[in-house]
């Protein structure tokens, strides 16, 4: 299992006139936290999508139990149960201190420039290979 | 049943580096649908706000088939199946032409200013009976 | 000099918490009244980008006269006043109505897909020759 | 004179089709500023919205001088040089290392809950009176 946790301060520019934050604005937190998770496990994003590898989104999941303030100071905990294989999953947990605001998944699969689908990076699988290997 | 179609011009600032639509701007579609239904259906959002109901988004699901395109001319199909009780569950299609871009729900719940879960307002419950009557 | 109109509804997801449209909203309109003033004068911004021309945003500037509301009606105006050089000028009113909500002002040039500045295409330049034409 | 620096994270979602940021998405960063520079000053803006203050913004102008890329880090400088009257001018400059990707300023005063133009509130006059004595 990966996990990775990442700070967001809530932008007023997130909020809407319910006075919270819209709903469609957490998608690019979870964004913000893969980003984080795959940095922080040496195979940033940034640098698969130079090697020609990119990630889109296939699917999406989003239960809102709270909402979220303007200037809160959130932390959105991304996790990673299962080794990545054609299909990678990742769950979303935001929070503010002990309270969950919002849990989410996404689901995503590579492709290339060309938008075909392939087989992940051997940077990517070598490395999930050894994070998951037991 | 209540279906309605409303027409969507992808704009560039919806799109990413991926080149095409991000994933999470399919959501204020969504709403910009959810929005024009209500108004067909002669009880306006912007109405129901302005008499204290508010209808936030509980939770969201979307899956995404195929990408869209700027300046593509979309259609966004939403449907309520079910006459809606306390809960009230929509359903989403975004379409270019015959194809079938996105799928997606959403599911929301009428709040009151103060955030405390109401029951919907008996202009909305009325016009759903007559809807809704078989 | 040209000018063209486009029909603008606020969207939810537009507004912030002050109750209005966020200040930020306004630019992704502009850039709606651009593609549809192109494309009414039969130079779709779309066809540019495919024969390796970008029209990149160089400097704006808006002036926030009055609040838009959601599901607001608004017409953006845009105008070309000039013949477009190796520098593009744009003006834009927002219009709820007779009153005059958001005037503003965007400034372009053309690059290659390496980001290097360039001239406008042929097609481009040939077309404002016509439209300016005295 | 005063001076806040905040570091900014590009998202992806920040990103547009042309590989770079979207010329609208530094205007939240320019909020992002604010809300800091207001913070480290002890004059929260959230309190003041909580005691009926609101600042939107009256005018804005933005130049584009470089591009800024997804996952770039970048730092947002806002300046305050003259003491705020009626009306509150603040510049700001985005910054990757010693490159000056943009510069701008935006122009505000503050409303009350009702949108009229109202005197800034007496904490916020106070401790600018501090900042800006000689």
């Amino acid at each position: 299992m990966i996990q990775s946790r990442v700070q967001i301060t809530v932008r007023y520019a997130e909020t809407d006139q319910m006075g919270f934050v819209y709903h469609g604005n957490y998608l690019p937190w979870f964004e913000v936290a893969r980003t984080h998770m795959l940095k922080e496990q040496g195979i940033p994003y940034r640098q698969l999508e130079k090697e020609g590898f990119f990630l889109p989104v296939l699917e999406v999941g989003l239960r809102y139990h709270k909402p979220a303030f303007y200037d809160d100071e959130l932390i959105v905990v991304s996790t990673m149960r299962e080794r990545p294989s054609i299909r990678i999953h990742i769950e979303y947990e935001v929070l503010r201190g002990d309270e969950l605001l919002v849990s989410g998944h996404t689901r995503h699969a590579f492709i290339d420039r060309a938008g075909r689908p392939v087989r992940p990076p051997a940077s990517f699988s070598e490395r999930m290979a050894v994070l998951f290997a037991t």
